[in-house]
């Protein structure tokens, strides 16, 4: 299992190597819920028998990694706008929902009339919410992505590419053009989006003001970040002197407008963090930690184009199936070039 | 003079006929200040001797209507993002501010070099804070828009058309392209622009959900407004039982998703209005009477993929020449075939 550091909400992801048979249909263990509640209340390990071979257009798969996210503990609590659907199995009463929506697996063989994928390939979740969180499954192949297999591609990189790097690369590239050299602000930087924008922005050349909140280490944090490729880290504490951040941001940037704001946070120093943006900005809200409302002030919409948005990765795949393609090449090739450090992780 | 009703912020809007005369070229008498302040304090009346024939590209004009509007007083008092050019005059010392941004003229003479404007046409402003307070002015072409003079076209429609009903016109049409029989929400639909959203989306066949203040004569305004083509008016205190509310609003769509809200209130209310819009809406802010912010949850943009914008004429009329052609024109059209009411004025 391994488990990222630093989030208000803890990520972390968990590895699942419990069959590392070589038998190629092979029985699953998997980790189960039948009702929504706490994790360690509902959640429990089953293992079900040998699974079929794979019918027409299905593949049999070997998970290689699987990641807990946040998102995942709050789909198991039900708290979650994207629901799993139930499986059956007879060996529990009722539905049975597999946990996990992320992973990495290997295709161990391919059902009838499967197309472009074949023993041995590697391939992530297309579909949301199919539950990742077990060692083997039939999964239908419109379901999957291959990922390829550049050299230099870990597999935890590869495991966890489609939910933290996958939101900082459409964070990044949906909503305004920006171009070498150009800036972008972003709260909760140290989050696992808030590193994956850090790393994907300095590999395009943009520059980066990052908010994290201050603590004890905090020039621990701000070398980490930096070695990641942060240009500035700033706390929510040095955001307070108004007058003195903007200035210090309109020294760092020249004058230039920033044009994207990433927040995940809200509340009181998300307001601040607009106010540093310039004319026609883009400020996307893809989370709430601070579990307070974006409050923003209509002068910097009238006065300042100000255009806010929302981000919500489940919902971008399920209406982007080619674009989700491309990601996942681009993303690969990114990471297999050594320019994106693994995620920091335990495994199981 | 006339004056609107129902305004927080009084919109009312000022005839001048001073020189009702026949003199092509003639002296000119303009509502002028000379420093910022409280229009009470510094506006005053200055008459100039009569005016030389227009120079090359420019025309002479009598205006006909000279509109006041509330972002006209904070313009003077010096709070508007938008500053007027000074001009400077014989009889005063030192810089001269004429009033008004809006306003009816009828072309008397055109200098050399002027297209497409003759005598006897009518213009309305193209460029911002040119100062409409005045009999008579020399003013260069470019800076002018043909209103086209359509059979039914009243004075006090052309007059006013260029602020308020423009700036329903794009509300309604920049942000989101709506089909017959979809509907839009607002707040301060007795505004000046409220008016002429609801007249502008019942021309256009769209359906409309009011909100306004209550009041004693709540009963009259409804009629009023619905009379104007409103579907529906609602109070704030209505919005505040937040489940009656939504379970009207979705009977009336018959669970039609709303698309687009207008706000030019902010604050709590703004909130609730928030809420009451479907997937994929977009809520445009282009005011702030309650002087509050906008404060909106994350979960309206993740989830509901809320997108908040902001619109300001002054700003779009800038970048958008070709456009403010087709809107004069549109505008004149749909007021001239009688389905769009005069606002309610006085003429001094």
């Amino acid at each position: 299992m391994f488990r990222k550091h630093g989030l208000s909400l803890s990520s972390y992801a968990t590895r699942l190597r419990l069959f590392s048979t070589s038998v190629r249909i092979q029985a699953s263990r998997s980790i189960i819920y039948t009702q929504n509640g706490q994790p360690s209340d509902v959640v429990r390990a089953l293992t079900t028998p040998t699974l079929p071979s794979p019918p027409p257009q299905t593949v049999n798969l070997r998970f290689i990694l699987s990641p807990i996210n946040p998102a995942d503990v709050n789909v198991i609590e039900g708290v979650y706008p994207s629901k799993p659907q139930p499986s059956s199995s007879p060996e529990v009463q009722g539905d049975v929902f597999v946990g996990g929506n992320e992973g990495l697996a290997e295709v161990i063989s391919v059902g009838e009339g499967v197309k472009g994928l074949k023993g041995g390939d590697w391939v992530v979740m297309k579909a949301s919410q199919l539950g990742t969180w077990r060692s083997a499954a039939n999964i239908r192949s419109e379901q999957l992505l291959k990922v390829p297999r550049f050299d230099g591609l870990s597999e935890v990189n590869a495991a966890t590419m489609m939910v933290n790097p996958a939101t900082a690369h459409c964070l990044l590239s949906h909503f305004v053009t920006l171009e070498k050299g150009q800036w972008v602000i972003q709260n909760g930087a140290n989050s696992a989006v808030g590193q994956a924008v850090i790393q994907l922005a300095r590999n395009a050349g943009l520059k980066t003001i990052n908010l994290v909140r201050s603590r004890d280490d905090i020039d621990m944090l701000r070398q980490e970040l930096e070695d990641l490729g942060a240009t500035h880290v700033v706390t929510y504490d040095e955001l307070k002197d108004k007058k003195a951040i903007k200035a210090k941001v309109k020294e760092w940037a020249n004058g230039q407008d920033i044009r994207l704001g990433l927040n995940c946070v809200g509340g009181e120093s998300t307001t601040a963090m607009a106010g540093l943006l310039g004319i026609d900005a883009h400020l996307v809200t893809y989370g709430a930690m601070a579990k307070r409302p974006l409050s923003l002030p209509a002068s910097l919409f009238i006065f300042k184009n100000l255009t806010a948005h929302g981000f919500w990765l489940s919902s971008w795949y399920k209406d982007n199936g080619k674009e989700q393609i491309k990601l996942v090449e681009e993303l690969a090739r990114i990471m297999a070039s050594g320019n994106f450090k693994e995620p920091r992780h335990e495994s199981l």
